[in-house]
């Protein structure tokens, strides 16, 4: 098993699946009430947050405690980072305390790799800059296999303002380890032709959501940024949602059997409309709940927990 | 048992005198120095506060402690929340990371009551905008009835700016429905004419606390709401503690066993003079002990513990 | 034992060498893999934190669940403590709550004395203004044992704003009363005539630290508080590094065996040089380390664990 979690270029096929099968174990074990599990006790794990990110966290806190795990919540927003505390000295502190687990958000990419250099605990990515999130990408690659049955040949359409989301970066990774084949969807200007290039060699990238729809399995809407639409770039927000919004009529360009996907928090109205969101096909509140448990395998396995 | 606390109006005699037995239970397990009751353990009660309120949040995290439950707080300022994230989104993320109980404190009147449509959960309200706090007339009740042995007949006085108090609120509604006869006392330009005729189908209003003390054998006084003393109909800050505030000399107007009781934090020198705040009459630390009981009751009654 | 440790003074050498005896204990059952002791089982310890202080916090939380306590953070800003609730309040309810031990952090020297007049529960100082900070001694009186084998006798520099310093004062404390000779060291300004004379009784003062080093066998850098420097009495930046920074070449000064010590958070390339900091005379993880070995001892004995 592998120690740490940083990028979802982490996992080769049989980690990853391994890692899915646990996912499914313990959401078993879940439905039949047994609600706390004493693999971890014993063990902390730290929650070192350097931006907010509430869902996340909870759902690694939840993950851990069903688990039986001491926690402790960092939140380096006012506390001794603001007196100059460098990421290094915070690392050797939590190592000092004998953290046996770090899940780590950071606004650097990057940041999770450097942490593990410094600690002998397991470092998981809980999302670092616009770089990785692959905890996300397991938990909707859980979803899917969970929904359609397979991995392996699966159609997904990956849409929204690709360049910059972790969450599409770690799907992409890990999507193609495991046999599917991902197309990503976006405006011109946010796939620039040398990004369409380097995304060309494992994805395909296309323009035009509605040329893509009919012949998906899986739509996974990405989350739009709105700080971001400031930029020059950017289309206006009538513009991207009229182009790259899936609403209803768009929705049912999809195959019979095909799931709607968003990794939350939406802005219903803009990148997906309401009634999508709360359509049958829509895998958003399942997404959450396969958080945990994907959370929790993540945790037993990198912790070798027993 | 019901399944919710949104409001004290769930609550018939006979499931808030339950309550009220079961509090008196776990006090006396607390006393006999049982810490910790194996009731709730693997249950997952989050606290989810969109208000800050510290003493409230820790009552019930102690609560829930002492049960064995696992305890998440999400307070939702600078969370997700702040991206645009409805009530709604934040609800069915709960719902699927598997939140047994969700207590919830919310700036909106009735949120308590929207969020249950959306949580399969038990729902228990912390304090809902000008609303109801129904935890805090359990914990009034519970401590009326052990300092006085009864609640049928008693006479209680609520003083202060009733029409904006959730404490007044619950407590009328809870006290009314226990047999006790409530009255409550404040300046007219805050109880105004229709809400005197509407409060005057289950209570007396008075305008004048002196005339109201020697027949009162509770007198309750209210936190001022500074911030709300800006408004054209408040009374100055002296010309409200001259009339409505409770001082030494006042206090001598009480039958001799009559109880002095406030929901804190206090403002000393406003509505309760300090001697009066620590003479042997006021409950008002009594009433923060009994707040734990009283919420470990409700957690377990409304969690089905065993 | 004693019931509080409000400062330093709390401790005869008996009581503070049974501390660190304790320490060691735990320090030993950490190594062991005995990650988790039942001692404190059904004990609450509260962190009262009215002052930002991260490494603290967990410190003392990872310690309390080491034993087996339900720990409630509470942190003071945006509390009701902001609704002008007072810190008698606050710690009447902490005592009605139940509280086993308060851990205090507050910017007014003095607070824990005064809250333990109000809380039938330990009270453990985690720093009170300019005053005190008692555990931060401990755990650097346990780091020079177990380094150089020994208190008494003990040659130790402490250097910086001493005067501001609540980790010097504690130290001095503690150091002395186990037999150790400390010799306090920085600028003129920040050490007056007054306080050079007040602290001679216990201790010797010096304003050149390539003076002191040759002959210490510890030397601990306090951090400088960069708010201060706006003050006129203090010197520059530059001016302070260049007199009382630690740096390689000041380092060599020391005896072969001497260590160098630093509470943290360090500003690196201020008080100490970034290759002294990671230099293997460092303890400044093991300070880290030892502190909730230290923690652990103290709420346990404070708390007659068993």
């Amino acid at each position: 098993m592998i120690k740490h979690l940083r990028s979802a270029a982490d996992l080769d096929a049989a980690t990853a699946t391994l890692i899915l099968d646990t996912a499914a174990e313990m959401a078993a074990l879940s439905g039949r009430e047994v609600k706390k599990l004493p693999a971890l006790r014993g063990r902390t794990v730290v929650n070192l947050f350097y931006e907010d990110s509430t869902r996340t966290r909870i759902s690694f806190e939840a993950a851990a405690k069903r688990l039986s795990a001491d926690v402790i919540n960092f939140s380096a927003k006012g506390s001794s980072v603001s007196k100059g505390e460098s990421l290094k000295d915070t690392a050797l502190t939590l190592q000092a305390m004998g953290a046996d687990a770090v899940v780590i958000r950071h606004p650097a990419s990057g940041a999770p790799h450097r942490l593990a250099e410094w600690v002998d605990g397991s470092v998981v990515n809980a999302g670092d800059g616009t770089h990785e999130h692959p905890t996300q990408a397991l938990l909707d690659a859980y979803t899917m296999r969970s929904r359609l049955g397979r991995l392996d040949g699966l159609k997904v359409a990956i849409v929204g303002d690709v360049l910059h989301s972790r969450v599409a970066r770690s799907n992409v990774l890990l999507l193609t380890t495991l046999g599917a084949q991902v197309t990503v969807v976006g405006p011109p200007t946010l796939i620039p032709l040398d990004t369409a290039a380097a995304l060309a060699e494992k994805t395909q990238v296309s323009y035009d959501l509605d040329a893509v729809l009919p012949d998906s399995d899986v739509v996974m809407m990405l989350r739009v940024q709105t700080e971001r639409m400031q930029d020059s770039y950017f289309p206006s927000a009538r513009e991207y949602s009229r182009r790259y919004g899936l609403d209803m009529r768009r929705m049912r360009r999809l195959p019979e059997h095909a799931i709607v996907m968003h990794p939350g928090p939406m802005n219903r109205g803009m990148e997906i409309a309401p009634e999508v969101a709360d359509s049958p096909r829509s895998t958003i509140v399942e997404q959450v709940a396969n958080g945990v448990s994907v959370r929790m395998a993540v945790l037993y396995l990198l912790l070798g927990g027993k």
